[in-house]
């Protein structure tokens, strides 16, 4: 008999309902047993869509559940480490989504229930589990690309989102970037000692008023000592456009976007291919699946998960120091914020 | 409640377990009862695997169970015609694995039953649901490439099938051909009037020896004026190369091939992209289950279907003219062949 | 001192002026002395163009001056022939346009003429010289793509000439298709012993009623085994479109088109590359240099040209072979021609 | 009677010699009368080679010859300055390489004698004459990519230059760099207020040992707001590699590196497409030529050349603002420095 994964949803909204879709119809190993939002009707709702047996208003009551093993934690940002910490209090695996929480004293809250209870806890940096990404980290490990130089990762959302979520995302660095944060230590694994930011307000002045910036350059350097630049705009008009490069003494390797199809057209308006996929869900269709089946396998067979709390923690840790870099104009080393 | 389609599948071969795992997993508006297979072990099997209930090595007796709605053919190429009456007198929808029979009084038998059962018959040009092929005949549609002059496919496959499948097979033009004679039709909306074939043996001389070949070129006139070349080769040892191009008075629309990745190394030796997909079950892997959908759609819908009997027809038709083309060394009137 | 060979032009039309600009700007081991043209104005003006002492209306005279070694003939297709002659006699070096004629037995008196005198003659198969096809070629000869299966030519012209050109220009396969004849030759080192043609008329029906046609399907074998197979079209409006594939036992070697400049504009319209170099002035300019470079080459250090006399003769052969086929709507052996 | 002017080259090294071969052999418009060196023999040398009557040891005494209109300054850098000064004050236009010098003081000391005399001075920052490049700069002018968002240059070096001309290179902001920092103010035609560097040594400890780094990232903040990156390597074995892409509200416009050819092998090993043009002389090579017609055109129509004197002196203080962001780890701004 196939053994399978009883799952709990917090969180009906998009990227709630993304893992609802993969683990009801597209993973194997699971089952979601009940999902929770504050909102009621959402979470109701999102069960009826997928066939979820128990829609609750109740996060807390679900979490403690009997019937389930692990919790896909989807709500939004601030709820993250409380969620963490009740799931692990109640035994029960997480499965979270980035960052785990804005401000470090939460994450290490978090983390330290996490590691009291022995429940495995994932974070959901979905593009680890992108096939170019991975195939680049894979060349890299194998000694592809020799002693590492130079990484470079573009990162540009096709339109920013709506001005209510920015004003409580945590800004670009810890709500976009924080992304390629863990790209940085995911490509190369080797930790950053020191980061560069710079940021602009251009894309939209109303996001400048919002206190956020839309325009960003961040540099950094590894313990190493190679370099890393990630570049994010909040708008690239022809979609999602997320690109990464690896240099070193033995070449480079990198990757372009995604495709709906490798369709040209000759035109007298010039040779013509397909826009990048559009955003994240399109991009990141198949990494939204691919993530949960590794937490699953890490449950099924009791064994480390692919992405760690503290590879939860490091990103938000970098996205600190890039906003203390960018306000204080100086370069900022990763040990002025404590281990 | 949502409606499903009760399947029977016969065949439990490459192309039938593809179909059950689309079928029993990917596909929402299906559910499969039954699966039969003239050696009942590979029957149960499959059964046993997708969670099928019921496995047997009657087919007969499969296609007229009355819980069974439409009937998956994927027996080998000399039973299809057999199996598709049997499935009009028993009143069930088939849809039936290319081609329909290697010769026409067959097909036309089989089409006859169809027509006086008024079932539904859908053919399993699965290249048609492909993106990029559909992205062409959609811009061809639109006008995009205006008046259309010159339609060019290139079909090769990663190596050759085993030299017992070359042998009852039909011979290159019927059985590998065969799709890029739809893919004609397809890609113009227009009806072929002249054939004229091309072939050797390059790739392997046992094949030769079998009476087939493995290398061809064949030209052909539609009704429009405009004309096509399809090329295939059995071997390219760098993956499944399958391209198209239609060429028109506005310009030209035309696609690579499609990889898994898009990871690129920049070395000593080159700038190295990503080899195409190897094989049809890699390539048409979406393909595969959107001709289903469509097929099911067409069915709960009362719609008439995608692909038809007459689209299958078609191709046979034009294989038959290559071949006595390539055998006459002559280029061959379609009307050489009743309609 | 640097040794030059000293060049008399014939013909000021569009491609000789071509010549006259490398053989006095671009190559150093060239001089030209005189520009003979049939309509003098036009000699006396590309002569004052490019700085050419003297330019003349009599050819026959200018071929025969003492301080000329060699004849680059320029002029219309049915005078080829005969200047290959009045050089040869005058013990003059000719680099001749293609075709040398449109007959063969006036192909193979200008043959005669040449061997009798023990002169050199290259003719202007210019594309012999463009490095994408020069690297294919090598690839082959190199072993790169092993046993060869398929050649795949693509041509297309981005317009159509005027007509009054068409009605002299002994037709596409004599005119548009001998440098693909020639192309066919040169990749593989090979006969070929098979042909078979397909033709129509897409673009523009006053070609038609000018006795020609603009689209053209041509099938070849090889003595080898190996299949090829030209497409020409006069008309593709996004710029003169020329690709080259060889396809063997190893791999396929291809290339794809010259472009003007390898910008890419992402735009809400698409990723949007340039478009190929508009016609054969753009995409073979370094090529026409290169093939007069090395004709001097030849001369100066008196080994075999590069592209010989039977060079030239061969692919009239083909055209003659496809016209044909294409008439008698059948496969057409070169043997039914005389050696 | 065409116009030409007459040019004296100061310098037969490397470049030197580049600029001799376009000035003699590919440029209309220019004479080359003498060429001088402060080692005798390499000035000779390349007389002999290209044809030009005078070699001297004194490059003093060949500035003020009384047929030399134009001045070519190809020496070692510390001896721009003084180049340019007496050019100037011997009434000579001067095309100099780049950069002017590498401190301030040397650089306007040698502005204000040309502003005295009312002599023409060019900067060759050769990549502005890239099509590519060039391209992007128009698409950019013609509003293609609407506001700016982010500009990002990638350049590499295919292989380090020797330690002896590290050692006096000034570094690689002053020496490498400055190509980029000059394409930062081409692309946008606006100034840069802020910068902020990152360095490493990666490539080779001995560049370390000498002083300088190897691997650089340079962040830019422009006037209008707009980002800019330039990452920089000494190494990239698969040739030089130069990208350059504009962002903005409308979309980005980018490039791909010029190759040699557009041949693709696919084989077992990969799809595997040509790599770039190997370094600046291959991939400038017509770039090189293109300034000189520039310059020439400017002085014969007495039109404002195409980069100034002052176009020479920004990427200098660019390249000064970057080395003390490196060496103070802080943001620095532009106007730190006086204008």
């Amino acid at each position: 008999m196939e053994q399978k994964v009883r799952f709990a949803i917090i969180g009906a909204g998009r990227i709630g309902q993304v893992h609802a879709e993969n683990l009801t119809r597209r993973i194997q190993g699971a089952e979601v047993v009940a999902i929770a939002d504050l909102v009621p009707e959402a979470a109701e709702q999102t069960a009826r869509r997928f066939g979820i047996a128990e829609a609750s208003g109740n996060p807390a009551e679900v979490i403690r559940r009997d019937d389930v093993d692990a919790i896909a934690i989807c709500s939004s940002t601030e709820t993250h480490a409380d969620f963490i910490t009740q799931a692990a209090r109640a035994g029960k695996h997480a499965f979270c989504e980035k960052p785990i929480a804005l401000r470090l004293p939460a994450v290490d809250a978090a983390l330290a229930a996490v590691a009291e209870s022995g429940t495995k806890l994932q974070i959901g940096f979905n593009r680890r589990f992108d096939p170019n990404f991975r195939g680049i980290r894979d060349a890299v490990r194998n000694g592809e690309v020799g002693a590492p130089y130079l990484v470079q990762i573009t990162s540009r959302d096709p339109e920013p989102p709506p001005l209510s979520y920015i004003r409580d995302s945590g800004g670009l660095f810890l709500d976009m970037m924080i992304h390629d944060f863990d790209m940085v230590r995911f490509l190369l694994d080797d930790e950053v000692e020191e980061v560069s930011a710079t940021g602009a307000v251009r894309v939209d002045p109303a996001i400048g008023e919002a206190g956020d910036i839309d325009t960003a350059i961040v540099t950094l350097r590894y313990a190493c000592g190679a370099l890393a630049v990630i570049t994010n705009s909040r708008q690239a008009v022809y979609g999602g456009d997320q690109r990464v490069e690896v240099l070193g003494s033995l070449g480079s390797v990198l990757c372009e976007n995604n495709t709906p199809d490798r369709v040209i057209r000759q035109t007298e308006a010039g040779v013509i291919h397909a826009k990048p996929l559009y955003f994240f869900l399109e991009r990141y269709l198949a990494a939204y699946a691919d993530e949960l089946r590794s937490f699953i396998r890490a449950i099924l067979n009791d064994t480390e998960v692919e992405v760690t709390g503290s590879d939860g923690r490091a990103p938000v840790v970098l996205a600190l120091a890039a906003e203390k870099s960018y306000r204080e104009k100086r370069s900022v080393a990763v040990g002025e914020f404590s281990p």
